[in-house]
């Protein structure tokens, strides 16, 4: 077996290191050209060597020093700044980890896909704010995207992708975050600190917040719009607190396919890294008896408008997702900061889609300019408010 | 697209009933070459003219003037005696359903797999009793076995066929049927009117008290080791009441597919009508938040030792399925005529297995050999036990 050639673009993030932990255990499978960070030096040396990395890539380039002299003696070549980011995105590798968040993720994830390779995609703005130039370009190059997410990559692997016709409908479940069962009135003193408490998984405080809202079901309805070649009306989400399946895939027969797994990430990332084969992972196997049971119930969208608005930014489409996006990252980053109450980040995002109508982004360029006015109008909006 | 050309081994029974409901729905897409059925001849020219069967074969040559007599006109060609059912499973059919039940069905559906096409497998003895040997017929014609079963048609459909080294485990689910949260000493009363009550399915009084003991559930493992290419000790069985998860499939990184359904064998059928392709069925869509939970729990083989013998025939392998089978059936035939504990199911099938020892069978006709002296056996040990 010729060993897949990989590029890690997020290295030092949590994608990033369960991607290197796998990489590290099937050393004969894989052979690392270069690991892409931001700004953490010494993560990415340690990462570098963790996997024997041809390269190590620093964004930032007043953090070169400290990476070049983290790698002093382990023949790792190093680079800096942006141009050296999308060098190493372009770089020829055969599978591509597009794992740096948010905006800044967005052009070496489209340089990654022209190449034409697989590109796994753990970037959430790459499909939810520019879904359309993305898979423009995938398409264009013949670039294959595998999703990286637990719930879509659940999806990927139930979808019969030679007869996507034979599908009648998708769902994602939901944990339904750490306010599943409050009421509206319940949920209008909510803390940052009881937001971030995710129940099932460990995340970063952003993405809590979107999970305790559902926005992150939502815009993950409009990820999986731009995966799998369905209508936004065979797209439905569904709160299952034990978070044990992930996804739902119903075919016309009246069969529907499912995968479970544990609450590791390493569980996707193996299964993109290793696709179509598979690979061990030393993740807990699931034993349903010790589970006991596995629930589910409806997502109310009275008391979760924000899945509702990204409902509606889906059917919209071309614009409207990304202006949620970006003014929902507004919204809970004021939430965050004790600048805004709870149940006003769905109201913010709200009003911002209703006020901004830009026509469909066609480049990489007109997504992040409908980004950066979105956040303008949301950071205008918020001044009425008061935590 | 060619119409696929069928022939309906078991039309008039309750897997060939329901097929037979697919096909007239699916009119352009099969041509039945035969329909055949053992005794009911008004219900197999119904079945023939339903779905425009070329031919018509009733077992029972007693009843062939019925069957000429309710075709007239009709253009279906009409024949009888096991000669004419073995020509018709030989007849050179794309696709056939192996659905005759109990020993009767072995024959034929050799002589179907001798064909080298696809065998759509609902015959449980075909694998519990004569799995080795039936499985060698289709490795030598090059014939595709479909499993009809709705546990095997989820784990069929969950197997990556072209990695089976990547699957690490495979699990079925069981109802526990009606007595899954009695006492040992409970069960010691129980009528055969409360055995046949199943929770989730409407079968036949034999399967029933199967479901009851487990038993069913013991020989569905001894199938999925001919149906899979895995070790004995890969397979297990989890309560489900549910019965929603048919079947799970567990790979090395951690990700377990499932597939669920309605209970409804229309959907396995269809299935397996249609793969790789699919069609549509009329089963009632699965809806997860109507159900609001799943529940698992592990088998307790104390108190169903009769899925323990299943185990233990499975692990020695040779004629020790061929055996169980028949010795069990036996048993829940005296137990349904009120000639036999609840209990003593296990007590005689187990007695059985443990007295007779004969060579693995290398043909049909050892299998059947072997299966009636265990009937002999099993017979024998019944005078002792009064009900």
């Amino acid at each position: 077996m010729n060993r897949r050639r990989l590029c890690i673009l997020g290295a030092t993030g949590s994608v990033g290191r369960s991607t290197l932990d796998l990489v590290a255990r099937a050393p004969d499978r894989f052979d690392v050209l270069a690991v892409v960070g931001h700004r953490d030096a010494i993560g990415l040396a340690a990462a570098a060597r963790q996997v024997g990395a041809r390269r190590a890539v620093i964004a930032d380039d007043a953090c070169r020093p400290a990476l070049t002299e983290a790698l002093t003696g382990s023949g790792v070549e190093v680079a800096s700044g942006d141009a050296a980011v999308m060098d190493a995105a372009g770089g020829g590798a055969d599978w591509t980890m597009a794992a740096i968040v948010g905006s800044a993720g967005l052009a070496p994830t489209m340089q990654a896909l022209a190449g034409g390779r697989t590109v796994a995609l753990a970037n959430k703005e790459a499909l939810v704010s520019a879904g359309d130039v993305m898979t423009a370009a995938a398409r264009a190059s013949g670039a294959t995207l595998l999703p990286v997410d637990s719930e879509h990559n659940a999806l990927f692997q139930c979808f019969d992708h030679a007869r996507p016709e034979r599908v009648r409908r998708m769902t994602l479940t939901a944990s339904g975050g750490p306010f599943r069962a409050l009421s509206r009135d319940q949920m209008r003193a909510v803390t940052p600190r009881e937001a971030v408490a995710h129940p099932n998984w460990s995340m970063g405080a952003k993405i809590s917040v979107d999970s305790a809202t559902l926005m992150n079901k939502g815009l993950e309805l409009i990820e999986a719009f731009h995966l799998f070649p369905l209508r936004a009306d065979q797209l439905d989400a569904v709160i299952h607190p034990q978070s044990v399946i992930h996804g739902l895939v119903d075919y016309v027969d009246g069969s529907v396919l499912a995968q479970l797994g544990p609450a590791d990430m390493r569980v996707p990332i193996a299964h993109a890294l290793a696709w179509p084969d598979r690979m061990a992972t030393p993740a807990q196997p699931l034993d349903l008896v010790a589970l006991g049971r596995l629930d589910f119930e409806a997502i109310d969208e009275a008391r979760f408008p924000a899945f509702a608005l990204a409902r509606q930014a889906l059917e919209k489409g071309g614009a409207a997702p990304a202006i949620l996006n970006a003014a929902n990252e507004i919204a809970v980053a004021a939430f965050l900061d004790g600048r805004l109450a709870f149940l006003d980040i769905a109201t913010i995002s709200g009003e911002t889609l209703a006020r901004f109508d830009p026509p469909p982004p066609a480049s990489l360029e007109a997504v992040l300019a409908i980004d950066t006015e979105a956040r303008e109008i949301a950071r205008s909006k918020l001044k009425r408010f008061a935590a």
